[in-house]
């Protein structure tokens, strides 16, 4: 079993293990308690504060510990909004930030709050001058990720963090994907981090408010974490974060080389053995052990369920793997192919033959599928002028499939109109295009609710 | 060394740590993913909920893992109030729930809502006629605790429950103190719990929403557990916390006759052997293994170190042990002394000769900090009319021992005025003259914000 998917979660680090179970015996007790329990689970509960903070690169007073990298989201955005209501209530997010960001800007809005979503490259970065440009006088807030969760590429907080600080707005920094690798760097107002990515135990998240960053917590008071983080101390999971990001810190650093050979290989080699695969994402400015591509005429669930069955867990942006049936907002603002998705984020300890026997696996359970779906053979080519498919009830990746079949029937110059009321057609019809390089004329929405999208078949072969 | 305060938190079960050292392995993956290692996930996490909801006696899909009681408290009051916005704004709770549930009724309040706070009896007891009296048109949500976190006392939550279905009014039950003793009976339509008071891990609370329930979860939106609990699962924390709930009720039913064999030597002796104590808490209607006395002219924090030296830890409600400064609100709103105040709690295993030690140790603990602090001696009389003390800039306990100094020098029926700017005193002097049988006359402000205080000595010796 190679398990690929440490962007969602990492298994429990070794030290991360020992130091939970060191912590059970000395660290259940209440550390605001005055007895010899309650002060050693406090000097525990202090030490491991001092190591998160020298991690992050944060002072001591400036970090507290939540119960997830969700509740460190949820709180950063509503303290810091909640403290700069009177200069304003606009925020300023990427779109390819973490749903646990969209979610909170999603709820201020809700509270009559304003967003300003910025775009990005097609490689999934934002540009700080894009992003600086939507900073406006009512900005309470700004909020980047330091790198994405879905396609590794990392951002430029630096250069945003310094504009936004020449603004005077805060940048809050959903660091999740990235706290394994290093320190964020740049002038930014708040970080969150979520110890399960790194190896630590679930149940654990950090919120680092800096000195001078007005924030004023939400929600009923509560004495704990300096009033941003209410309940009682997990103190063991809490010894184990601070202990496996140290150790995580030590190791990543000399396997980052190593992973990057890794994922390099991947990216070189799944669309030579592969055909009709989009790599997605920066190939340069990116996490080192994340990769991420999108196979044409396959649908992410069989993709994935022949993968498992093969021995590899990876995840997929693909609308039909989650349960909401849309697909991956990252993609979509990336303006990439959707379907067929697949994201490979290798473990620390990866073996190098696990990714070459990836590479060994992966043509045949892509082919099975494609095969199961009907998918076209590349490269043919018809005379017809004009030809309209209907693929009204279809879901992806099915309306991909009639449109790349049809277009094998017109003859260079000639259009292909789809009929689909699958939403997902209108991000993988577009980036489909794009990927084969034929013209996407555009849609017209009819009465009944589904829409038809017209491509014209590019004239040189 | 013994551990007397398993009401703040108890040490780890060890079939908690069983449970939890087995799911390390197997319950690190996101439950929500299709591959193994997530469907081995999805699967601890669905046996925890069947068996935490068979303990609390509920469906399972009536409840999901929160990261703390404290947590569930805030869901379970914030979705319940907004789910009945258009019926009202108006809260019940006792006055001696839990800080979480007052801190959340006060929250409420500061967005405009209306909150009334039924007294107790002198036993922390609520009436539920009284409590039931409370309920108005407007009414979206009444709270009650099963238990009482610091005094012990059963609240007669069936009564209050029945009442409140008739009256349409959702009942929330704070249950974190008494579930390990067994399910809370009666037609509450929602309830919380907390592991670690159980001796299951910390960072693992309950939530339970009973089906039919309006129920409306506030802050931004998240996909796990029913919505109702944002973040990524701890589901090792979970699973060991169902699997120790389990094995603590079995035990509890077993230990609970010799645990209040325990406690009534303990309500009977401690009087005995220390002279000013008041034992305050339901005598019958109360948990099992808790316990609280307060000791006249003692401070709380002095009290708790020499304890601690003789090794004992047990907590407080006197202002002098919290970091407010306050003293309990739920001595207070019983209007007992709150100074020199001890809570005894005791582990499910404790020893009988823990306890005989315990009694050993006290009388020496009480009588030395009295001495330090000079208190009076009992049975003095006077021959004065009328004396003033001036108490101003003294904190509690010195206060109520200069009003117990000043009643051994007047007569029978004379008076004692004690001027005092210490808070606490608010609450002592007249719960300390209940205890001592002399008439509370009253207390005047004064404009430089100290108050003097009026206590006529009882006539009878």
């Amino acid at each position: 079993m190679s398990y690929f998917d440490v962007a969602s979660a990492a298994p429990l680090h070794p030290v991360a293990r020992q130091a939970l179970q060191a912590s059970l015996d000395e660290g259940w007790a209440d550390p605001s308690r005055l007895y010899r329990e309650g002060r050693r689970a406090r000097m525990l509960l202090d030490a491991a504060r001092e190591a998160a903070a020298e991690a992050v690169g944060c002072r001591t007073d400036e970090l507290v510990f939540t119960p997830s990298g969700t509740a460190s989201v949820h709180t950063a955005v509503a303290g810091a909004l909640a403290a700069r209501r009177r200069v304003g209530r606009h925020v300023v997010v990427s779109a390819v930030e973490h749903s646990s960001v969209l979610h909170s800007a999603a709820a201020h809005e809700g509270h009559g709050g304003s967003v300003t979503e910025v775009g990005v490259e097609r490689t999934g970065a934002v540009r700080s001058d894009a992003f600086l440009k939507a900073l406006r006088e009512d900005t309470a807030l700004a909020c980047l990720q330091s790198a994405n969760h879905e396609v590794g590429t990392v951002q430029p907080v630096e250069e945003v963090a310094e504009g936004c600080r020449a603004a005077g707005v805060p940048l809050f920094v959903d660091a999740a994907q990235s706290l394994a690798w290093g320190p964020v760097p740049g002038a930014w107002s708040l970080l969150a981090g979520s110890a399960h990515k790194w190896g630590g135990p679930a149940g654990v998240g950090l919120l680092v408010v800096r000195k001078g960053v007005r924030f004023a917590p939400q929600g009923p008071g509560d004495e704990r974490e300096s009033g941003r983080a209410p309940g009682f101390e997990n103190i063991p999971g809490i010894v184990a974060a601070a202990a496996s990001l140290r150790a995580v810190r030590a190791e990543a650093v000399a396997r980052a080389g190593r992973l990057r050979e890794l994922t390099d290989l991947l990216r070189a080699r799944v669309p030579e053995l592969v055909p009709d695969v989009e790599v997605v994402g920066d190939p340069v400015r990116r996490l080192p052990h994340l990769l991420t591509f999108s196979c044409l005429y396959v649908d992410g669930e069989s993709l994935l369920h022949g993968l498992d069955r093969a021995g590899f867990s990876v995840s997929s942006g693909s609308s039909c793997t989650s349960s909401t049936l849309t697909p991956s907002h990252v993609l979509r603002a990336m303006g990439v192919v959707s379907e067929g998705n697949v994201r490979v984020s290798l473990p620390l300890g990866v073996d190098g033959s696990e990714v070459e026997r990836f590479l060994e696996v992966l043509p045949g359970v892509v082919r099975e599928v494609r095969e199961r779906l009907g998918a076209p053979v590349a490269g043919a080519a018809g005379d017809a002028e004009a030809v309209t498919v209907d693929a009204v009830g279809l879901t992806c990746p099915q309306p991909v499939i009639e449109l790349a079949r049809a277009i094998g029937r017109v003859r260079p110059g000639g259009t292909v109109t789809v009929v689909a009321d699958d939403e997902v057609a209108a991000v993988d019809i577009p980036a489909w295009c794009f990927t084969q390089g034929h013209e996407y004329v555009g849609a017209t929405r009819r009465p009944d609710g589904a829409a038809a999208y017209e491509v014209r078949r590019r004239s040189a072969p």
